[in-house]
């Protein structure tokens, strides 16, 4: 790996890139909301909180003097009825294009000095991802398309986020759903990312269907139902121009998925995250006309993704063992697996790296991430303290 | 009424009495951590946030240059787990007296100026509760006892904030649940103070028992499955003597029930009021030793008491209504009515108030709190706006 170390931009320049006046951009930097990566990214600068214009994540790269964007994916907003929701934020085109929304974690990825690198949503070089992804796209289409970023999703069991085997993936894997242009963040529309993604043989996401906007909602609903049983999250409902914002809608199962996962850590998973899944439940459940008996189920599925979780971990505190959040991650190279390490333990966590074990040319390891704060409060109300 | 206009009192004095620094005290009332009450009760002071050693809602009185406090009802802690939490709190005695508690609003009594008047939790002087408590309370036994703090539960249907049918109170009642010596705030033990409330004709909460604190938990856990049956809300747990703090714990069907009353208001539900009554039933459903059927149950019970309720919103809005929260309270005098609605605009409700009715002397009266976020949000949605 080689390292740089031209740290420090021409903030002249910069602001000028970003047309901003240079003392707003200095004052960004002394604020600390534009920030410099670590090791050989160093020319890479990620915003954090609220940039003026830009995206949560956006990233701005430093050429040698001159600059590059890569900007954050934008949050897509959700659908609480998606009848209304269609009908309002539609009206004005014919049709709507309805793509899988996988659950993995979002990744961007653009060339850099001759070699990929993934981004998470947050803007961070993320190293496991990085070396993934050189498995996953070709550099040529990089090449052939120096300007345009590839955002897509990261799925399937080998992954320290989310572990999904509904998919059939054995590792890991990467699905494209967006393509951007560097620096203003512009869409391809839908059908050249499909047709470019075909062209360079990456993976998409799938395409479900295209609807006229008046019968969107009743083949949307279908298709949820659908992948819920699958235990597929969920879809995105975009403009074929993607002039208009897509929209996202989800299935119960998946809410409700999320809060198994989340209630192991009950006393880290957050009050938001409970009461947004909450309320999406709701919604969905006034919407689709449910017989009573589907009500109860949706009730007890909902109940029981909190409380099921919850048990099992004072069970396993109260026998003595540790509550973790195990993953694989599978790498070709072994110094990938200490890198990542290091990465999840900027961020403050506290990991466990087992004994990597080959598979063919790769190396798979477990990683145990502790979770001290669930595991202290439950040995707490094991010994007998009061809440509060 | 009599109206007092000596509102300032003697910073020197005031500070002595509560054995602080004047300069602290100063800063204390110009943080506005001191607070002078309104209208005719304006020589009444209460401390918010947190004042040195004094609980939450403590009320200052000045009485013509002498002081007197009346201490904030203790906070009391919650078990999670009975059996371990009985046994660590416990320990040093042989026995705990059990005690209803009752769901309605928690209410200090004192004698000012030869009227009973009635401070909420937070310390303000409620004028529904001070009308109502004249009928519950005989002021001869704040006479013989010009030093006793009277705390209770005004629990019954005519109630402002928590209406139960379920005590087979016809409209509003008050139940002593514990007396306090002014100043210091200590307790009077659990055989003084019922007796006292005997002699006098006090209600009391009801006392469910006195057992060995090693076979407390099954005792209680029986009576909390009877209870819970019943839709009461739960046991405080005591030290006879009131020397250890009590320790309260509640049925599910009570937390299931806070969340039915909270979620028709979704929006305006606390996360974390959610979040709290999600992790009781997780604990709950970890000791009590459930079958599979008795789990699905327990499941189905708290994801209804989210669900329902949020639907039924939903499907008001929709049809047109706007939702609120309706109650009536019963008073003897009809310009109550309206000093309690201004009480409640006062912290920035926005109520609308029926016409009254007699009931024998009584008037009787709805009375609407307009939860405006709630519905703006389900109307938001009912049109299609997105979530976020």
């Amino acid at each position: 790996m080689r390292y740089h170390q031209e740290t420090e931009f021409d903030i002249e320049k910069a602001a000028k890139f970003l047309e901003l006046p240079p003392s707003r951009l200095s004052e960004i930097i002394e604020k600390g909301n534009l920030r410099q990566n670590w090791d050989e990214y160093n020319s890479i600068y990620r915003f954090e909180g609220h940039a003026p214009q830009l995206e949560d994540g956006t990233v701005l790269i430093d050429k040698h003097g001159s600059f590059e964007l890569v900007r954050g994916f934008p949050k897509i907003k959700r659908a609480m009825l998606l009848e209304p929701a269609l009908k309002k934020n539609f009206n004005d085109i014919d049709s709507v294009v309805v793509e899988e929304k996988m659950n993995g974690y979002n990744v961007r990825v653009v060339d850099y000095r001759g070699q990929l690198i993934a981004f998470t949503r947050s803007g961070h070089v993320c190293p496991y991802s990085t070396e993934r992804v050189q498995n996953f796209l070709k550099r040529d289409f990089f090449m052939d398309h120096p300007d345009i970023v590839v955002y897509g999703e990261m799925a399937g069991p080998d992954n320290p986020y989310v572990q999904k085997k509904v998919y059939g993936i054995e590792s890991l894997d990467f699905f494209v759903f967006d393509m951007r242009y560097k620096n203003t963040g512009e869409p391809l529309n839908v059908g050249q990312r499909r047709k470019l993604s075909e062209e360079y043989g990456f993976n998409q996401v799938r395409l479900l269907g295209e609807f006229n906007v008046p019968q969107a909602s009743e083949k949307i609903m279908e298709i949820i139902r659908e992948l819920g049983e699958k235990g597929h999250e969920g879809v995105v409902i975009k403009d074929p121009e993607m002039v208009l914002q897509p929209i996202k809608y989800t299935c119960s199962q998946s809410n409700c998925s999320d809060l198994e996962q989340a209630f192991r850590f009950y006393n880290e998973a957050g009050r938001d995250y409970l009461f947004s899944r909450v309320v999406r439940e709701g919604f969905q459940s006034y919407e689709w006309s449910e017989s009573e008996e589907e009500f109860r189920e949706r009730c007890r599925r909902l109940g029981e993704s909190i409380l099921s979780p919850m048990k099992g971990t004072i069970t396993q505190v109260q026998s003595g063992e540790r509550i973790s959040d195990d993953f694989r991650i599978r790498v070709s190279e072994e110094n990938v697996i200490y890198r990542f390490k290091a990465y999840l333990e900027r961020f403050g966590l506290y990991v466990i790296i087992g004994t990597p074990e080959r598979i063919g040319e790769d190396y798979s390891v477990e990683i145990r991430k502790i979770n001290k704060s669930t595991n202290d409060k439950t040995l707490a109300m094991l010994e007998g303290q009061l809440w509060s």
